[in-house]
């Protein structure tokens, strides 16, 4: 049977997706989930007709959200990550025996509790006992914490739809605020090639920029996002991600990862002229 | 109009792209040679089906093919293209005021004629009085010469039809000998992501490995090609890329780049660990 | 989201309808069973990937199928259907208060089941006190009987996987013996347009000519099958189905229709030229 | 290559098929025309994007437009075509000897050259001494004439873009007065089966019997145009499709033809109920 999953990656480019199965369908309070089987990626899932998670390259993503700013400061302690719903983010932070508290938001429990079912690849560490989660406005749950975590992690949808907020400035401000001294940002940062896409993360970078005294950008390959090249936002209060990070400090941690390793560490950062252009402007 | 180009990634995955007009299409004694309009990525063309280059994201690949060997040593001053029938190569060396000789074997004359005719933007720089075009059977042309250059550019299709002998251990002991002591060899390396391109990633690195003293793999960001997340190989018989990388001396060229940048220069050899470990299999 | 479930109708010809859900994907013992709901057809499913039935366009085949033999002959009685899972044919037939008997073999209980689930517009009469289920092998269950049937109804797949007996020389034979004097057999006759289709077409007549006295073609506008031009064979050992026709009396039973009629009746055996060449090939 | 044409039926029904070859597309001062070569369909054009005409099934077109009304009156001299621009409409009416007179108003010069160039097997008569071009509007052309045609065939697109006039009231009035006592009008009627298509073929329905005494509608499968079932009005004074028919008198033309023969004559004016009911709407 010929079932193909399309994303319109521009309204003239689709990337397109044999589908073995629609396993689930549902609409939640906030938006459209769906469950689906496939030879190439495995399960994968989608948010409004979004690719979110697949089990072939959900690595990639998960490893660059949590480890260049795990390796970056070791001592990290208390994390927060807003949105994650898979719990990809959450599995790869557990990996850290060291870590004392996981604050898990997403507004959406049912993406959560739909992940749980058919993709315990990524939900497979949300009973961990450092994980709380909480499902309520990532906005709200932040506003008027201070000080209270060492690393926040933004793993939000695109801002269209309930990721949208994650993207303003005031959310950014609250989390200058809710983290310690020497906390870390990581925030989606979308991409720089397809113009819709490279909007967004110029609008991002350009509102970080004016919180955050260190604020970079570093790259990966996400075959399945849109044109397979996406970023994460590296924001901090005092730590620089390549001049304060000690490869040692990381790889006693002794952690086996597919995507992430020390030296790609640094060469993430290194990007491509015309996204530095494209982040200046 | 709804007309769609779609290039099979996997028997499962598609990418499409929405066509304005297809202005060419022949069949040459070597292949089946299409261009196309369109919006998001301006002209295209293809060879038996899949994407070549197209006016959005050739400087990417172009890019990468040329200025990491001509940054490692920038006394190259003799170059031979194999393959690179755009011209896109071509016009990166010939920004290159010290270079001496630029050889290029194409086997498809029809390619580079239709290439000067719909795309200029790569095909522009054939004329370059430094520049010699052989139309023939690039194995053939390398094979005997001896120590004739510095810097050899396999700009090659995949490992099926025309493209297939230039990843043969023959010819690249071929290449071996056809340079200079301080010679380098680049050439396209496929991908890690889908099996089919990730069997030949590792057929090709395991052959030339055998050969070069230094074989080394370097990455970018090539959204239209299948993942989008592409390599080159770099290997040599003494110069090291990072090691003897000199960014100053490159920078003292003057040349604007779009993608390449003397920082990218060695975060590009920074490759994900499972890319690592598929090129030690 | 942009879900797309695909009908080749020959290797070059797509026929593709955007799916609000995939309700249901299972194999059976005969084929892989799936249900669809879509915003223009409603409930569809598929066997083995091809369309079978939908709310929209299920009207006319399951009138087609039906009524015509029944206004052939108003004194029909016993009525076998031979496939026919999705139960439409038999909702069809006991609209006719006088009908005494309807057997239904279906190879496949699993497409019961799941046509009872998903798709009642069709199922919804299966029990009918005057309808009896076998769950059996088609070719068996008639094999041997000796005029039990005044009427039989082929409501086949195509001659591929589980319907190709139902295309065979022996089946007919046997349809044959198993008719009253004056039964008629009315059989899934594939189309005239795409040359796949029009092979099984022929083939299944030239069959059906050596057998049955009378054996004629009537055409039908099936929107949802390959070319939308679809055929039933209309067999009989005495009733001509034009000659024999009287209108007054099938309107007598005052049966509301939204394809049928009593014009369409004697109009649908005028075939195009091309057909009836074909036929007669 | 994968090159595919796609006819967007409704928003969520794709036709789709596979290009060799974009072979012309140009931007008339009326719509875009667009030429293919394909495997399944040979050689076909699309205006504004929608399927007009292909090699393969032109044929039924153009019996079912000319012939129904040709066989109505054999004594018919003088015909209008009104669009028509690929020429199949007027080489059926050349086939009778005794036409005196074929004019065709086109409003597109570019449609009729370009399947002269692409399309001979329906651009072919169009230099019959009996043929006279005019590259003018249908409906200025026919405006004031006064008792001009035994037949006019309004060989139309759809009603939007150039087409529109063809479908309005004032057109069909014109027609009426153009015609002689016994003139017969052709119209391309649309189809029953999509909602936009059913409601622009109710809409020229009740427009076209508010003016001619006979008004009837006739069938016929057209795999390639929008669910493969489509029709054309039949409007006159005093002749009736039907009553008026004498087989005998059309078969003494000695004409082949593939799709139209005298039973379908007849038997296309039987038509399913549902179409009857909307054409009484």
């Amino acid at each position: 049977m010929e079932l193909w999953y399309t994303e319109k990656h521009t309204d003239t480019v689709d990337f397109s997706i044999k589908v073995k199965k629609h396993i689930y369908s549902e609409e939640s309070p906030f938006q459209t989930i769906d469950f689906f089987e496939s030879e190439e990626f495995g399960t994968f899932f989608t948010l409004d007709g979004l690719m979110m998670v697949n089990e072939k390259d959900e690595f990639v993503y998960h490893d660059m959200i949590t480890h260049v700013a795990m390796a970056t400061n070791p001592s990290i302690k208390r994390v927060l990550v807003i949105g994650g719903g898979d719990g990809g983010t959450v599995r790869e932070l557990t990996r850290y025996k060291h870590l004392e508290k996981i604050d898990m938001v997403e507004i959406d429990e049912m993406v959560v509790r739909a992940c749980e079912k058919y993709l315990p690849i990524t939900a497979c560490k949300l009973h961990d006992p450092r994980v709380s989660l909480y499902f309520e406005d990532g906005l709200a749950f932040i506003h008027g914490k201070v000080n209270e975590y060492d690393l926040i992690l933004v793993d939000s949808t695109d801002p269209i739809g309930p990721g949208e907020g994650l993207f303003s400035e005031a959310f950014y401000k609250d989390c200058y605020t809710a983290l310690a001294d020497n906390g870390i940002l990581i925030n989606q940062h979308e991409s720089p090639y397809y113009p819709n896409y490279a909007r967004e993360m110029k609008r991002s970078h350009s509102k970080i920029e004016k919180i955050f005294p260190i604020s970079k950008v570093y790259q990966f390959h996400m075959p399945t996002y849109p044109s397979g090249h996406w970023l994460f936002g590296f924001a901090s209060k005092t730590l620089d991600p390549i001049a304060d990070f000690d490869p040692k400090a990381w790889e006693a941690f002794g952690l086996e990862t597919k995507y992430y390793n020390t030296e790609l560490h640094t060469g993430c950062f290194a990007l491509p002229t015309f996204v530095k252009k494209l982040l200046k402007e």
